[in-house]
């Protein structure tokens, strides 16, 4: 099956798919991304990715000949279907930088278009890590104050989770003056007492959509939740922890920094937040049988 | 004149030169740079430069491929060459990323050789700017804790420098707990009652080779040093201001945030120093001449 991806208003093989040595994406991380869960050729809250993907557009002034979010949506259907990726698990990356120009930090002319990339490939969920339960380290949080916004200046995070492959565990979790801000690529959750917690949106976090969806999942089954953030030296007195993430959907941490947490099982809540999800993300309006219908 | 550049082994013309879509570069900022400013072919502190960008390679752990420093600078004198900048002022360009890989935070596999790109641009110095001095705005310091490696996670920079060129000043300069850190492109010094001062090196700024050679001139003229960090709501009663950079020079900065600093006029040490790094960029052992002859 050819491995298509968009670039630039085409689509072609990804091995084919260039981009100028000026791209501003490459020279200065100037550009925003999204990762959109796909399931059965269905996307998982595609709007509420690509309001982000705009906020952060915005947010950014990054804009010149930028798709609109209908066009998006189809080049994403298109590289599902055109990859062979209707039945299964899949996601859809989309990146979006400031375009390519004669390097210099301010902004470039003002006619420059925007680099418009998008690629779609399969994907394998942590069915097992997330009945048995992950792990992570801490790691300072040493980010820059802007990371509610989802650019491509990643560094922190590609060193972070590094750090987590060579601790042998699933998650880095970063620490700022002793609170526990978020994952490398993940939200963080506690609950306690039958309470759930997870840091407040601020500039520290990013605004995961997964976060959200799980915060509406414990809404629906009555839990108590504080959007207030867990001090990292009373993690392991929780009763639960747990990961949300686009690709990691609900995951139970059992051992933080290689010390057990929550007597080092699964706990209830994340289970149950964990079916609820998989629930979601079938679609409720599409049961299991149709999904083959359409692949 | 051909624009060539190096890309991973090769020369090329600039308008060929592309980079995969799963360059770390692109998706991560995963890399480090360097510019190094040449005059009459001739670089300036060519080892200083490729020392930090080993330094950088090496804190980052990216190394798989990369030339030595002997092949890099040979790379550069190659591209002065060919471009024809071997008269005149000029701009090497050397970035260093990660490689191409598929995409996950996590380092790619090992033998990921790194995307190595050079490039060589013709330069004009701000001759009448740095007579006449210059202006700059403060901006907040929202940049990660890690500022001492150049990598290309550069838009904090790039969004403090649009913001200066909107404000029509030359400059953006980050404060951090209410003291001037550096420039969006440049390290920052003062001068009061004879002596300089200036951010000691530390996470939070880049050791800046300039600003390197500036201390060492500073220790010629026998002016004293104190790199200790200045208090932005003290900086108007300095009795001079400036800025340094591998492409600025010595900068007076005679308007901070629209208000005169020092008198509104470039002082004397910055003008002394600008002099010294001139006579330094010339070279101590190749007259003005000479240049011509190379020519």
């Amino acid at each position: 099956m050819a491995d298509l991806v968009f670039l630039d208003g085409k689509f072609l093989p990804r091995q084919r798919a260039h981009i100028s040595v000026q791209d501003r994406g490459f020279l200065f991380g100037d550009g925003v991304y999204e990762m959109i869960r796909a399931s059965g050729g269905r996307m998982f809250e595609p709007d509420r990715h690509l309001e982000r993907l705009e906020s952060g557009l915005r947010a950014l002034r990054i804009g010149v000949g930028t798709p609109s979010r209908y066009d998006l949506l189809e080049i994403a259907r298109r590289l599902l279907e055109g990859n062979g990726l209707l039945a299964g698990d899949a996601t859809v990356y989309l990146q979006i930088t400031r375009g390519a120009a004669v390097r210099r930090h301010n902004f470039p002319p003002d006619a420059t278009p925007a680099t418009v990339f998008v690629s779609a490939a399969t994907f394998l969920p942590l069915e097992e890590l997330r009945h048995r339960g992950g792990s992570a380290i801490t790691q300072p949080d040493t980010r820059w104050s802007r990371c509610h916004l989802k650019t491509v200046n990643l560094l922190p995070n590609v060193l972070a989770k590094q750090a987590a492959v060579e601790a042998d565990v699933t998650e880095a979790v970063f620490v700022r003056d002793g609170f526990i801000t978020e994952g490398s690529s993940t939200n963080v959750f506690g609950a306690r007492d039958g309470e759930l917690f997870t840091h407040p949106t601020s500039n520290h976090i990013l605004p995961g959509i997964t976060r959200a969806v799980v915060l509406e999942l414990a809404a629906e089954i009555g839990l108590r939740v504080r959007e207030t953030p867990i001090l990292a030296a009373e993690a392991r007195d929780l009763d639960e922890m747990f990961i949300t993430g686009t690709t990691t959907d609900v995951l139970p941490i059992v051992r933080l920094d290689g010390r057990p947490v929550a007597g080092g099982v699964p706990g209830p809540i994340a289970l149950l937040l964990q079916e609820r999800l998989a629930e979601r993300l079938e679609g409720p309006t599409r049961p299991l049988p149709l999904r083959e219908v359409v692949a």
